[in-house]
């Protein structure tokens, strides 16, 4: 940490702030710049002197050196960390596709789906049972009827399940359910739901928030982590930006970011990023040549009839022409597709 | 709703797109312009009629013409709200000062900011005992223990109190103490939060989310309208744009748009807006001149020594300067500071 | 400038960065933090030093601690400048008011409104005679038959002009006839421009460009310094955030940010910034009461047959009452409104 | 164009609506919905007609129907435009790589840069001798003399040569050296700017501006189309967001999308996007897996000495690693890198 005086401060306002770091137990390194003293603090800090030493007479600006994050940092931890799910791994040379309808509608929606992405490849079904809608006019999902539709979908298909949770009074009962539970983008600072799913002993992917920076991200990740929950998957899905074409931004440059501040998993869902269904593909490509572990895409048999996202779901037939290109593009970034996953049942 | 078909479009593209509205139990109006045919959709339309109608052959466009929300509008609710609380009343004539420290750290602390913010004009006491902060190391609150000592301090100065809920599970208790539940900026959209603080019979403010358009925030009120809590106060606390000066940019225009669109009152937290203690009181002159019903401040006794948000914090002194200068901006807008309020016990 | 190492960096890595700097004839200062070695450099810096020493091996991060603008800095010019355009002054204790269609239509359109605004109170005549335009499909202006309208309707009613200047070769045309030349907030980065009006004698007002930073307009504003001009005023006229409902953002808090950390007034353009006219009102009173020197208002005889910026533009009616709201809350601010100016001709 | 009507207007001011729009020689189509009634307008409409019906009694919103683009748009010219440079072209099945300084600094660093790029495979070079710098203290480039240096080492290494013009008055001198005129994201909206390379017989390249939308651009481009010059290339080159990590945000979603609503071919400009040369490679290939046509990539000799920009540029292995990557992801997009350009003179 580091605290720049204003130009033309008095040794008496140096002096009070060094006296106000020693007191803390820490200590301190004066220089003088052409313009401004600069008082260095060594030792650990912490978050709450910041603000009080930028509140001290004298003080221009207090800069931090540390990441505020340990856990989620490469720094303290330099070797990537691989999610298992059942025999897929999310974090090393596999692109894992996690695929499904945006919300479980009903059983022949739902298996329909799952037995169609299965077909072309894709490893881990999606699907929504507990929704977060903008409008509470909106469908809200199944609930727990859509959980269970969805674990047997799963056992049917051979596929482990990944599901949104959303209370963190319900973490308990989807954890029954789902393989990979998943934090919405809006949830992605209900630090209390982090909390809970960082109790548990099962995989958590988390999204990005709509307007979260990378740190902020990265800080909720470690909320996870720090209860003792290392399973974790990093999912970007667009921010908020002035741009109104597209639903979300998708921030491409995340992706090899993460990959370098962080240790864990980045997987990318273009469905949610754009909004429109003819720009998930060249997303997808886009994020797998950028680096991603992983693509989760919105699938539906008849997306024009589907209660949620319909705008940004893939027919079958537009999720296999992608599960088609995907191969070289996968390859030319020395990964290949993740084939394993339970076989099915006969 | 209007369905504006792509330039070039068949005859049997209109014709599928007119079948689908009819088969909704809709009527259709149908004219050509230059370049684009045009459906209008004639009827009570729903969400899910817009992505379905998106995913038509032919069809270039989709465009809503009625808003989203129907409770939070003025259109079907003309007449201003007004919340009261104890003897105060938010959105009439009245400006409301509610004033106290970001989080309830001790009893004397609590005490001496609640009487220095009453003395000099305050009506209501902030506090947070359930703090949602950026990072797991950060200070959290001190839980039920702060709510107690928040209404202990209300009773003591005679002022009602406001204090953030996190958890649906907590509702119920926080309730028990606060005469206004505050949900904050990270939980608008934590859709079951909204359902839960939609139940009660006690006064709510919505803060408005950091990426939340103006539509967004009111469906969110929305939310807690349709449960039948129509005590309901929103709080414009600042967006999050590229401006890296402040923590967020206060978006003054979204004062005057609120009330036009919308009967609800709308305050303004200067505090967290600006990050910046400098910036508070130009900012909450700021928004009593373009019309808000009141602000939210963040004062403490000292601000370098404040376990959250010391920066933001007016020390007694500031604070006591922002309430001699609010009374002439208030008067030029036809307002005065609320001067009611429970008598200070003897 | 501070250089933060990588944490594990080798110690011929901290010998590099320290040759580099000592190249530069410059001295350093070295420290060990608890995680990182940081490095401070001592001397004046300069822009191009920050990227070498960023790519040298071992390096983290480097952090400027000077601003990168000096003349615009209240730090090196702590007195405030007041900008004099006849007998009305701009940054004191005054609040100026300019006034005017967008753009210079007809005599007669500008005439009325001339003397309309004058009548209430008005001291610019602002009128657009070059317009920057989204689309080539628009109105752009009348050139230099608008300028001497424009000339001439000032002298006609005893008001300095303020008109908009945007390319480098009019420069010398539109000062012929300007008593305040305009650079708009598409140009705030016209390097050139910049350049140009920084060569002149007159007064100048730059605008926030659409997505510039605070730091990056005073170093727009550096650049017509540096040439000598010091006749410059800044006005915030709004920023593109993700809200729609406004055409922008008025960003209030950069009225006080600039007044602490540069001597430049500092005016407001609600019109702009809001893009509809029943948000110009409050948000010009919100200006004044955030600290602003002034405010530019556009206003029309008919915005419905405006040729630019009808729906942003006030009737002769409402400038009237919003003139008449003005003088409480500039008094509140210890203000006036301006009420010198040449006088009228009879 | 359609007129939405207030809630409970008046059949005055239906009526009123109607003969304005009348009175423009248009023709109306009324409706009455559930809330709404709703006045269309058929004919061909123009700005400022939008305007003014926004501003009658009754109106609540005018939403247009048509694009305000034409000749740039898809729908009026739906095969792809190819711009021809030497015997390169850009916009089929080629990718194009453009590389080199972002400074020419001298002779040599150009030269052997050029080489450089030229020998593992780019097909223009790129260098900038008018740079756009935030601050007046940065190096503005060597003018004249940079661009005869550029055309001097295109000539040696047989490549075409791209290069920035920023002033209307030097666009003829500038098309006397380059076979590609650059207009850069400062400049976007400089319409005067824009106008003069309209009038040339030579390919625009025109990058997207920090905060421009897409709509926006493809104005800016028509801009450039209605002068007659339909040589013109679109450079994604990042937007600005709330995200610090990086200088801007690439919008990847704007390569499919101009793709789909437009002829124009569309490039990427990683380096300026992320201003980190490691995130250089990653954003390469995702552009490239999305459909661009090419690439503007910044190389140095030495960027820790380059006199600008030198955290983003790479040095001359890590463009030929990058080159190395490209083939298999351009050839998975079955397109191929441009191989043609003018033999090197021997």
């Amino acid at each position: 940490m580091i605290v720049v005086m204003k130009v033309g401060c008095s040794q008496g306002e140096i002096g009070g702030v060094i006296k106000r770091i020693e007191e803390s137990g820490l200590k301190t390194h004066v220089s003088q710049g052409v313009d401004h003293w600069v008082i260095g603090v060594l030792g650990q800090t912490f978050p709450e002197l910041h603000d009080t030493l930028e509140l001290l007479p004298g003080v221009e600006e207090v800069i931090p050196i540390s990441k505020p994050y340990k856990l989620a940092s490469r720094e303290f931890h330099p070797q990537d960390t691989i999610v298992k799910v059942n025999d897929i791994t999310i974090g090393g040379d596999e692109i894992v596709v996690m695929a499904g309808p945006c919300a479980v509608e009903s059983e022949e929606q739902l298996l329909a789906t799952a037995q169609a992405v299965r077909a072309v490849g894709a490893n881990v079904l999606r699907g929504g049972a507990f929704k977060a809608r903008t409008s509470p006019y909106q469908f809200r999902g199944l609930g727990e009827r859509g959980l269970k539709m969805l674990a047997e979908a799963g056992k049917e298909t051979g596929m482990p399940v990944v599901t949104e949770v959303m209370a963190p009074s319900d973490v308990e009962l989807v954890a029954e359910y789902a393989d990979i539970l998943q934090v919405g983008a809006r949830n992605m600072q209900n630090f209390i739901l982090l909390d809970e799913v960082g109790k548990l002993k099962k995989p958590v992917m988390l999204k990005r928030g709509l307007s979260a920076t990378i740190q902020e991200w990265l800080l909720a990740a470690e909320y996870i982590l720090v209860q003792g929950n290392e399973q974790l998957i990093l999912c970007e899905r667009g921010i908020r930006t002035f741009e109104t074409y597209t639903r979300n931004t998708m921030d491409i440059s995340a992706i090899p970011i993460i990959k370098k501040v962080s240790h864990l998993p980045i997987i990318a869902d273009p469905s949610h990023a754009t909004g429109k269904w003819y720009l998930v593909a060249p997303l997808a490509l886009a994020a797998v040549a950028a680096g991603a572990s992983g693509l989760m895409i919105e699938v539906h048999p008849n997306p024009d009839l589907a209660l949620a996202d319909g705008p940004q779901s893939l027919t079958f037939e537009e999720f296999r022409r992608l599960m088609s290109q995907l191969p070289p593009v996968a390859q030319a970034m020395n990964k290949k597709l993740a084939t394993s996953g339970v076989e099915v049942k006969s």
